[in-house]
Protein backbone atom coordinates (compact mmCIF):
# COMPACT_ATOMS: atom_id res chain seq x y z
CA UNK A 1 0.00 0.00 0.00
CA UNK A 2 1.36 3.61 -1.45
CA UNK A 3 1.43 6.53 0.95
CA UNK A 4 -1.07 7.98 -1.62
CA UNK A 5 -3.24 5.00 -0.55
CA UNK A 6 -3.49 5.98 2.39
CA UNK A 7 -4.89 9.23 2.00
CA UNK A 8 -8.28 8.93 2.83
CA UNK A 9 -10.34 11.82 1.38
CA UNK A 10 -11.12 13.35 4.41
CA UNK A 11 -15.22 14.75 4.42
CA UNK A 12 -15.46 18.63 4.75
CA UNK A 13 -16.32 19.80 8.39
CA UNK A 14 -18.44 23.01 8.32
CA UNK A 15 -18.44 24.74 11.91
CA UNK A 16 -22.47 26.60 11.83
CA UNK A 17 -24.58 27.63 14.20
CA UNK A 18 -28.71 27.01 13.31
CA UNK A 19 -29.96 30.20 13.08
CA UNK A 20 -26.71 31.79 11.28
CA UNK A 21 -27.42 32.96 7.81
CA UNK A 22 -24.28 33.02 7.10
CA UNK A 23 -23.77 29.30 7.72
CA UNK A 24 -27.09 28.44 6.45
CA UNK A 25 -25.69 30.20 2.74
CA UNK A 26 -22.88 27.23 2.89
CA UNK A 27 -24.94 24.65 3.64
CA UNK A 28 -27.23 25.58 0.22
CA UNK A 29 -24.32 25.59 -1.59
CA UNK A 30 -23.15 22.50 0.07
CA UNK A 31 -26.24 20.58 -0.52
CA UNK A 32 -27.05 22.02 -4.08
CA UNK A 33 -23.49 20.84 -4.94
CA UNK A 34 -24.61 17.12 -2.86
CA UNK A 35 -21.09 17.34 -0.96
CA UNK A 36 -21.18 15.63 2.42
CA UNK A 37 -20.12 17.70 5.32
CA UNK A 38 -20.05 17.19 8.89
CA UNK A 39 -21.49 19.87 11.05
CA UNK A 40 -19.32 20.97 14.24
CA UNK A 41 -22.46 23.05 15.74
CA UNK A 42 -20.98 26.67 17.55
CA UNK A 43 -23.74 28.13 19.92
CA UNK A 44 -23.52 31.83 19.58
CA UNK A 45 -25.87 32.15 23.00
CA UNK A 46 -24.13 29.50 25.24
CA UNK A 47 -21.79 31.22 27.64
CA UNK A 48 -21.79 34.30 26.19
CA UNK A 49 -20.87 32.63 22.44
CA UNK A 50 -18.64 29.49 22.02
CA UNK A 51 -17.45 31.72 18.93
CA UNK A 52 -15.51 33.51 21.83
CA UNK A 53 -13.24 30.67 22.80
CA UNK A 54 -9.71 30.35 22.49
CA UNK A 55 -9.97 26.91 20.98
CA UNK A 56 -12.88 28.78 18.23
CA UNK A 57 -10.80 31.68 17.49
CA UNK A 58 -8.09 29.49 16.28
CA UNK A 59 -10.53 27.89 13.48
CA UNK A 60 -11.80 31.75 13.19
CA UNK A 61 -10.04 34.86 13.46
CA UNK A 62 -13.37 37.29 13.36
CA UNK A 63 -15.32 34.76 16.15
CA UNK A 64 -17.96 33.98 13.89
CA UNK A 65 -19.50 31.29 12.01
CA UNK A 66 -19.14 29.45 9.16
CA UNK A 67 -16.20 28.14 9.21
CA UNK A 68 -15.18 25.20 6.75
CA UNK A 69 -12.54 22.39 6.92
CA UNK A 70 -11.80 21.20 3.54
CA UNK A 71 -8.86 20.11 1.40
CA UNK A 72 -6.62 20.18 4.29
CA UNK A 73 -6.75 24.24 5.18
CA UNK A 74 -9.69 26.18 7.44
CA UNK A 75 -11.50 28.26 5.27
CA UNK A 76 -13.72 31.21 6.63
CA UNK A 77 -15.92 33.92 5.33
CA UNK A 78 -18.88 32.77 3.83
CA UNK A 79 -18.45 34.27 0.52
CA UNK A 80 -15.37 33.23 0.10
CA UNK A 81 -16.22 30.03 1.11
CA UNK A 82 -19.02 29.60 -1.67
CA UNK A 83 -16.56 30.78 -4.43
CA UNK A 84 -13.93 27.92 -3.38
CA UNK A 85 -16.94 25.36 -3.64
CA UNK A 86 -17.54 27.04 -7.19
CA UNK A 87 -13.93 27.04 -8.62
CA UNK A 88 -12.77 22.89 -7.21
CA UNK A 89 -16.67 21.49 -7.17
CA UNK A 90 -17.51 22.48 -10.49
CA UNK A 91 -20.82 20.28 -9.98
CA UNK A 92 -24.16 22.13 -10.37
CA UNK A 93 -22.29 25.47 -11.16
CA UNK A 94 -23.83 28.28 -8.96
CA UNK A 95 -22.35 31.18 -11.09
CA UNK A 96 -23.45 31.49 -14.57
CA UNK A 97 -20.45 31.89 -17.81
CA UNK A 98 -21.30 35.16 -18.83
CA UNK A 99 -19.23 37.43 -17.27
CA UNK A 100 -21.47 40.20 -16.89
CA UNK A 101 -24.09 38.03 -15.38
CA UNK A 102 -21.77 36.61 -12.80
CA UNK A 103 -21.09 40.43 -12.09
CA UNK A 104 -25.19 40.35 -11.56
CA UNK A 105 -24.72 37.91 -9.22
CA UNK A 106 -22.40 39.07 -7.25
CA UNK A 107 -23.47 42.30 -6.83
CA UNK A 108 -26.97 40.81 -5.25
CA UNK A 109 -24.54 38.86 -2.73
CA UNK A 110 -22.40 41.80 -1.74
CA UNK A 111 -25.40 44.16 -1.10
CA UNK A 112 -26.65 41.45 1.36
CA UNK A 113 -23.05 40.15 2.81
CA UNK A 114 -21.98 43.98 2.94
CA UNK A 115 -25.19 45.68 2.83
CA UNK A 116 -27.31 44.21 5.14
CA UNK A 117 -25.91 41.14 7.51
CA UNK A 118 -23.14 42.80 8.96
CA UNK A 119 -25.60 45.94 10.27
CA UNK A 120 -28.09 43.13 12.02
CA UNK A 121 -25.86 40.27 12.66
CA UNK A 122 -25.54 39.21 16.42
CA UNK A 123 -22.60 41.37 17.64
CA UNK A 124 -23.56 44.43 16.24
CA UNK A 125 -26.91 44.00 17.49
CA UNK A 126 -25.49 43.30 21.07
CA UNK A 127 -23.30 46.56 21.10
CA UNK A 128 -27.01 48.87 19.77
CA UNK A 129 -28.40 47.36 22.56
CA UNK A 130 -32.01 45.82 23.16
CA UNK A 131 -33.88 48.77 22.86
CA UNK A 132 -32.97 49.87 19.68
CA UNK A 133 -32.32 46.89 17.86
CA UNK A 134 -35.29 46.03 16.24
CA UNK A 135 -35.90 49.59 14.82
CA UNK A 136 -31.94 49.28 13.90
CA UNK A 137 -32.32 45.96 11.98
CA UNK A 138 -35.67 46.60 10.74
CA UNK A 139 -34.00 50.29 9.22
CA UNK A 140 -31.17 48.28 7.79
CA UNK A 141 -32.90 45.14 5.93
CA UNK A 142 -35.36 47.98 4.32
CA UNK A 143 -33.01 49.97 2.99
CA UNK A 144 -30.87 46.46 1.15
CA UNK A 145 -33.79 44.86 0.27
CA UNK A 146 -34.90 48.24 -1.80
CA UNK A 147 -31.72 47.99 -3.98
CA UNK A 148 -31.78 44.41 -3.77
CA UNK A 149 -35.66 44.67 -5.05
CA UNK A 150 -34.08 47.62 -7.92
CA UNK A 151 -31.20 45.24 -8.89
CA UNK A 152 -33.60 41.75 -9.42
CA UNK A 153 -36.07 44.34 -11.45
CA UNK A 154 -33.56 44.34 -14.16
CA UNK A 155 -31.69 40.11 -13.23
CA UNK A 156 -34.23 38.18 -12.54
CA UNK A 157 -36.10 35.22 -14.18
CA UNK A 158 -37.23 32.37 -12.34
CA UNK A 159 -34.00 32.97 -9.48
CA UNK A 160 -32.26 35.80 -8.77
CA UNK A 161 -30.12 36.12 -11.81
CA UNK A 162 -32.05 34.11 -14.93
CA UNK A 163 -33.47 31.21 -14.02
CA UNK A 164 -30.67 28.59 -12.87
CA UNK A 165 -29.82 28.99 -9.04
CA UNK A 166 -26.53 30.56 -7.74
CA UNK A 167 -25.00 31.81 -5.12
CA UNK A 168 -27.48 35.03 -5.14
CA UNK A 169 -30.19 33.19 -4.04
CA UNK A 170 -28.03 31.20 -1.28
CA UNK A 171 -27.69 34.90 0.13
CA UNK A 172 -31.11 36.07 -0.36
CA UNK A 173 -32.91 33.18 0.72
CA UNK A 174 -31.61 33.46 4.38
CA UNK A 175 -31.92 37.18 4.69
CA UNK A 176 -35.57 36.64 4.21
CA UNK A 177 -35.79 34.94 6.80
CA UNK A 178 -33.92 37.68 9.21
CA UNK A 179 -36.20 40.03 7.74
CA UNK A 180 -39.04 38.26 8.65
CA UNK A 181 -37.44 37.54 12.61
CA UNK A 182 -37.52 41.60 12.82
CA UNK A 183 -40.71 42.07 11.34
CA UNK A 184 -39.96 44.09 8.25
CA UNK A 185 -42.52 44.94 6.65
CA UNK A 186 -41.81 42.58 2.83
CA UNK A 187 -44.80 43.87 1.21
CA UNK A 188 -42.75 46.29 -1.00
CA UNK A 189 -40.64 43.42 -2.43
CA UNK A 190 -42.83 41.44 -4.90
CA UNK A 191 -39.71 39.71 -6.37
CA UNK A 192 -37.91 39.14 -3.39
CA UNK A 193 -41.05 37.39 -2.01
CA UNK A 194 -41.63 35.57 -5.57
CA UNK A 195 -38.00 34.18 -5.52
CA UNK A 196 -38.84 33.02 -1.75
CA UNK A 197 -41.35 31.43 -2.19
CA UNK A 198 -39.75 29.68 -5.52
CA UNK A 199 -37.31 28.12 -3.41
CA UNK A 200 -38.45 27.23 -0.03
CA UNK A 201 -39.79 23.45 -1.22
CA UNK A 202 -36.28 23.12 -2.74
CA UNK A 203 -34.46 19.98 -1.08
CA UNK A 204 -31.39 21.71 -0.93
CA UNK A 205 -32.46 24.75 0.75
CA UNK A 206 -35.33 22.78 2.88
CA UNK A 207 -32.38 20.52 4.29
CA UNK A 208 -30.18 23.72 5.12
CA UNK A 209 -32.82 25.62 7.06
CA UNK A 210 -32.50 26.27 10.54
CA UNK A 211 -35.12 24.54 11.70
CA UNK A 212 -33.75 20.92 9.65
CA UNK A 213 -30.18 21.55 11.91
CA UNK A 214 -29.06 19.24 14.31
CA UNK A 215 -28.75 21.93 16.96
CA UNK A 216 -31.95 23.40 16.44
CA UNK A 217 -33.68 23.33 20.07
CA UNK A 218 -36.17 20.94 19.69
CA UNK A 219 -38.90 23.59 20.63
CA UNK A 220 -38.19 25.41 17.27
CA UNK A 221 -37.56 22.40 14.88
CA UNK A 222 -40.42 21.81 12.57
CA UNK B 1 -18.19 52.60 -43.06
CA UNK B 2 -19.90 50.01 -41.65
CA UNK B 3 -22.16 50.24 -38.53
CA UNK B 4 -19.75 47.98 -36.71
CA UNK B 5 -16.79 50.42 -37.11
CA UNK B 6 -19.06 53.43 -35.90
CA UNK B 7 -18.90 51.95 -32.39
CA UNK B 8 -15.60 53.82 -30.51
CA UNK B 9 -15.02 51.72 -27.43
CA UNK B 10 -16.74 54.14 -25.09
CA UNK B 11 -14.20 55.39 -22.13
CA UNK B 12 -15.57 53.70 -18.49
CA UNK B 13 -16.74 56.00 -15.99
CA UNK B 14 -16.22 56.01 -12.91
CA UNK B 15 -18.59 57.34 -9.75
CA UNK B 16 -16.54 58.26 -6.95
CA UNK B 17 -16.07 60.33 -4.06
CA UNK B 18 -12.64 61.29 -3.13
CA UNK B 19 -12.43 59.70 0.62
CA UNK B 20 -14.60 56.88 -0.36
CA UNK B 21 -12.68 53.86 0.74
CA UNK B 22 -14.69 52.18 -1.64
CA UNK B 23 -14.05 53.85 -4.67
CA UNK B 24 -10.20 53.94 -3.75
CA UNK B 25 -10.23 49.67 -3.84
CA UNK B 26 -11.79 50.14 -7.45
CA UNK B 27 -9.33 52.95 -8.45
CA UNK B 28 -6.64 50.93 -7.26
CA UNK B 29 -7.42 48.19 -9.47
CA UNK B 30 -8.34 49.77 -12.58
CA UNK B 31 -4.73 51.66 -12.19
CA UNK B 32 -3.25 48.64 -11.75
CA UNK B 33 -4.36 46.97 -14.80
CA UNK B 34 -4.15 50.38 -16.61
CA UNK B 35 -7.48 50.84 -17.83
CA UNK B 36 -8.44 54.79 -18.59
CA UNK B 37 -10.98 55.71 -17.40
CA UNK B 38 -13.09 59.15 -16.45
CA UNK B 39 -14.27 59.98 -13.08
CA UNK B 40 -17.87 61.62 -12.46
CA UNK B 41 -17.60 62.91 -8.56
CA UNK B 42 -20.44 62.28 -6.45
CA UNK B 43 -20.41 64.14 -3.16
CA UNK B 44 -21.09 62.16 -0.22
CA UNK B 45 -21.48 65.75 1.76
CA UNK B 46 -23.20 68.09 -0.29
CA UNK B 47 -26.35 69.09 -0.44
CA UNK B 48 -26.99 66.32 2.26
CA UNK B 49 -25.49 63.72 -0.37
CA UNK B 50 -25.66 63.42 -3.93
CA UNK B 51 -26.06 59.71 -3.90
CA UNK B 52 -29.61 60.54 -2.17
CA UNK B 53 -30.40 62.23 -5.44
CA UNK B 54 -33.10 60.18 -8.09
CA UNK B 55 -30.78 60.55 -11.07
CA UNK B 56 -28.03 58.51 -9.01
CA UNK B 57 -30.31 56.42 -7.26
CA UNK B 58 -31.04 55.07 -11.25
CA UNK B 59 -27.34 54.15 -11.09
CA UNK B 60 -26.76 52.54 -7.80
CA UNK B 61 -30.15 51.66 -5.63
CA UNK B 62 -27.34 51.78 -2.85
CA UNK B 63 -27.19 55.19 -2.78
CA UNK B 64 -23.75 54.42 -2.81
CA UNK B 65 -19.87 54.82 -4.45
CA UNK B 66 -18.63 53.21 -6.31
CA UNK B 67 -20.61 52.85 -9.59
CA UNK B 68 -18.88 52.21 -13.07
CA UNK B 69 -20.04 52.12 -16.02
CA UNK B 70 -18.36 49.74 -18.43
CA UNK B 71 -19.22 47.55 -21.72
CA UNK B 72 -22.65 49.36 -21.84
CA UNK B 73 -23.64 47.98 -18.41
CA UNK B 74 -23.57 49.58 -14.75
CA UNK B 75 -21.88 47.75 -12.12
CA UNK B 76 -22.62 48.51 -8.25
CA UNK B 77 -20.08 47.12 -5.11
CA UNK B 78 -16.83 47.72 -5.39
CA UNK B 79 -15.73 44.01 -5.07
CA UNK B 80 -18.48 42.81 -8.04
CA UNK B 81 -16.78 45.56 -9.95
CA UNK B 82 -13.12 44.44 -9.25
CA UNK B 83 -14.22 41.00 -10.07
CA UNK B 84 -15.37 41.62 -13.51
CA UNK B 85 -12.04 43.95 -13.88
CA UNK B 86 -10.43 40.75 -13.42
CA UNK B 87 -12.12 38.33 -15.38
CA UNK B 88 -12.59 40.66 -18.34
CA UNK B 89 -9.21 42.26 -18.59
CA UNK B 90 -7.03 39.78 -17.68
CA UNK B 91 -3.60 41.55 -18.21
CA UNK B 92 -2.15 42.36 -14.61
CA UNK B 93 -3.85 39.28 -13.10
CA UNK B 94 -5.04 40.59 -9.12
CA UNK B 95 -6.04 37.24 -8.31
CA UNK B 96 -3.45 34.11 -7.53
CA UNK B 97 -4.43 30.96 -10.12
CA UNK B 98 -4.26 28.50 -7.25
CA UNK B 99 -7.77 28.22 -6.04
CA UNK B 100 -6.69 27.71 -2.21
CA UNK B 101 -4.90 31.33 -2.43
CA UNK B 102 -7.83 32.48 -3.87
CA UNK B 103 -10.29 31.79 -1.34
CA UNK B 104 -7.29 33.79 0.92
CA UNK B 105 -7.55 36.88 -1.00
CA UNK B 106 -11.14 36.48 -0.75
CA UNK B 107 -11.24 36.11 3.07
CA UNK B 108 -9.52 39.36 3.36
CA UNK B 109 -11.19 41.49 1.13
CA UNK B 110 -14.64 39.86 2.83
CA UNK B 111 -13.01 40.54 6.25
CA UNK B 112 -12.51 44.39 5.02
CA UNK B 113 -15.57 44.55 3.04
CA UNK B 114 -18.19 42.97 5.34
CA UNK B 115 -16.79 42.73 8.40
CA UNK B 116 -15.15 46.54 8.74
CA UNK B 117 -16.18 48.67 6.22
CA UNK B 118 -20.16 48.64 6.46
CA UNK B 119 -20.25 49.55 10.02
CA UNK B 120 -17.68 52.32 9.63
CA UNK B 121 -19.45 54.21 7.00
CA UNK B 122 -20.86 57.13 6.70
CA UNK B 123 -24.61 56.80 6.42
CA UNK B 124 -24.13 54.34 9.84
CA UNK B 125 -21.94 56.70 11.95
CA UNK B 126 -24.98 59.12 10.66
CA UNK B 127 -27.09 57.34 12.69
CA UNK B 128 -24.72 56.32 15.52
CA UNK B 129 -24.52 59.96 16.09
CA UNK B 130 -21.80 62.40 16.57
CA UNK B 131 -21.07 61.33 19.64
CA UNK B 132 -20.64 57.73 19.63
CA UNK B 133 -19.11 57.56 16.25
CA UNK B 134 -15.42 58.15 16.98
CA UNK B 135 -15.71 55.18 19.94
CA UNK B 136 -18.18 53.14 17.13
CA UNK B 137 -15.66 53.43 14.50
CA UNK B 138 -12.39 52.58 16.48
CA UNK B 139 -14.58 49.49 18.16
CA UNK B 140 -15.04 47.68 14.58
CA UNK B 141 -12.18 48.45 13.03
CA UNK B 142 -9.82 47.37 15.97
CA UNK B 143 -11.76 43.88 15.69
CA UNK B 144 -11.61 43.32 11.85
CA UNK B 145 -8.10 43.94 12.07
CA UNK B 146 -7.07 41.58 14.90
CA UNK B 147 -8.80 39.47 12.40
CA UNK B 148 -6.78 40.57 9.39
CA UNK B 149 -3.64 40.31 10.70
CA UNK B 150 -4.18 37.04 11.78
CA UNK B 151 -5.10 35.98 8.21
CA UNK B 152 -2.19 37.97 7.07
CA UNK B 153 0.44 35.85 9.24
CA UNK B 154 -0.30 33.38 7.60
CA UNK B 155 -0.65 34.34 3.83
CA UNK B 156 1.21 37.56 3.78
CA UNK B 157 4.44 37.38 1.96
CA UNK B 158 5.44 40.92 0.49
CA UNK B 159 1.45 41.79 0.42
CA UNK B 160 -1.45 40.62 1.74
CA UNK B 161 -1.37 37.28 -0.21
CA UNK B 162 2.04 35.79 -0.94
CA UNK B 163 4.36 38.29 -3.23
CA UNK B 164 2.14 39.98 -6.10
CA UNK B 165 -0.43 42.61 -5.15
CA UNK B 166 -3.90 41.36 -5.49
CA UNK B 167 -7.66 42.70 -4.24
CA UNK B 168 -6.70 41.96 -0.90
CA UNK B 169 -3.99 44.74 -1.20
CA UNK B 170 -6.56 47.22 -2.86
CA UNK B 171 -9.09 46.93 -0.09
CA UNK B 172 -6.36 46.70 3.33
CA UNK B 173 -4.60 50.31 2.01
CA UNK B 174 -8.07 52.32 1.75
CA UNK B 175 -8.89 50.64 5.20
CA UNK B 176 -5.39 51.59 6.99
CA UNK B 177 -6.52 55.26 6.04
CA UNK B 178 -9.62 54.66 7.60
CA UNK B 179 -8.29 53.68 11.05
CA UNK B 180 -6.13 56.48 10.85
CA UNK B 181 -8.72 58.80 10.66
CA UNK B 182 -10.31 57.52 13.09
CA UNK B 183 -7.71 57.45 15.17
CA UNK B 184 -7.74 54.07 15.36
CA UNK B 185 -4.12 52.61 17.69
CA UNK B 186 -2.80 50.40 14.52
CA UNK B 187 0.51 49.19 16.88
CA UNK B 188 -0.87 46.31 17.53
CA UNK B 189 -0.71 45.56 13.56
CA UNK B 190 2.63 45.22 12.30
CA UNK B 191 2.01 43.09 9.49
CA UNK B 192 -0.90 45.92 8.29
CA UNK B 193 1.65 48.43 8.61
CA UNK B 194 4.63 46.67 7.20
CA UNK B 195 1.79 46.08 4.03
CA UNK B 196 0.28 49.21 3.80
CA UNK B 197 4.15 51.20 3.99
CA UNK B 198 5.27 48.65 0.86
CA UNK B 199 2.62 50.11 -0.97
CA UNK B 200 2.33 53.78 -0.27
CA UNK B 201 4.56 54.59 -3.57
CA UNK B 202 3.39 52.28 -5.99
CA UNK B 203 2.66 54.75 -9.06
CA UNK B 204 -1.22 52.72 -9.08
CA UNK B 205 -1.64 53.24 -5.27
CA UNK B 206 -0.67 57.03 -5.19
CA UNK B 207 -2.76 57.67 -8.64
CA UNK B 208 -5.39 56.69 -6.86
CA UNK B 209 -5.07 58.12 -3.19
CA UNK B 210 -7.65 60.43 -1.91
CA UNK B 211 -5.51 63.87 -1.84
CA UNK B 212 -4.94 62.93 -5.89
CA UNK B 213 -8.30 62.69 -6.78
CA UNK B 214 -10.20 65.41 -8.75
CA UNK B 215 -12.78 66.14 -6.06
CA UNK B 216 -10.49 66.64 -3.18
CA UNK B 217 -10.57 70.11 -1.64
CA UNK B 218 -7.79 71.75 -1.97
CA UNK B 219 -7.04 72.51 1.18
CA UNK B 220 -6.71 68.64 1.59
CA UNK B 221 -4.95 67.96 -1.68
CA UNK B 222 -0.95 67.63 -1.36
Amino acid sequence: MSASDDKVEEMPVLYSYWRSSCSWRVRIALNLKEIPYDIKAVSLIKGGGEQHCNEYREVNPMEQVPSLCIDGHTLVESLSIMHYLEETRPQRPLMPQDCMKRAKVREICEVISSGIQPLQNLIVLIYVGEEKKKEWAQHWITRGFRAVEKLLSASAGKYCVGDEITLADCCLVPQVFNARRFHVDLRPFPIILRIDRELENHPAFRAAHPSAQPDCPPEVAK
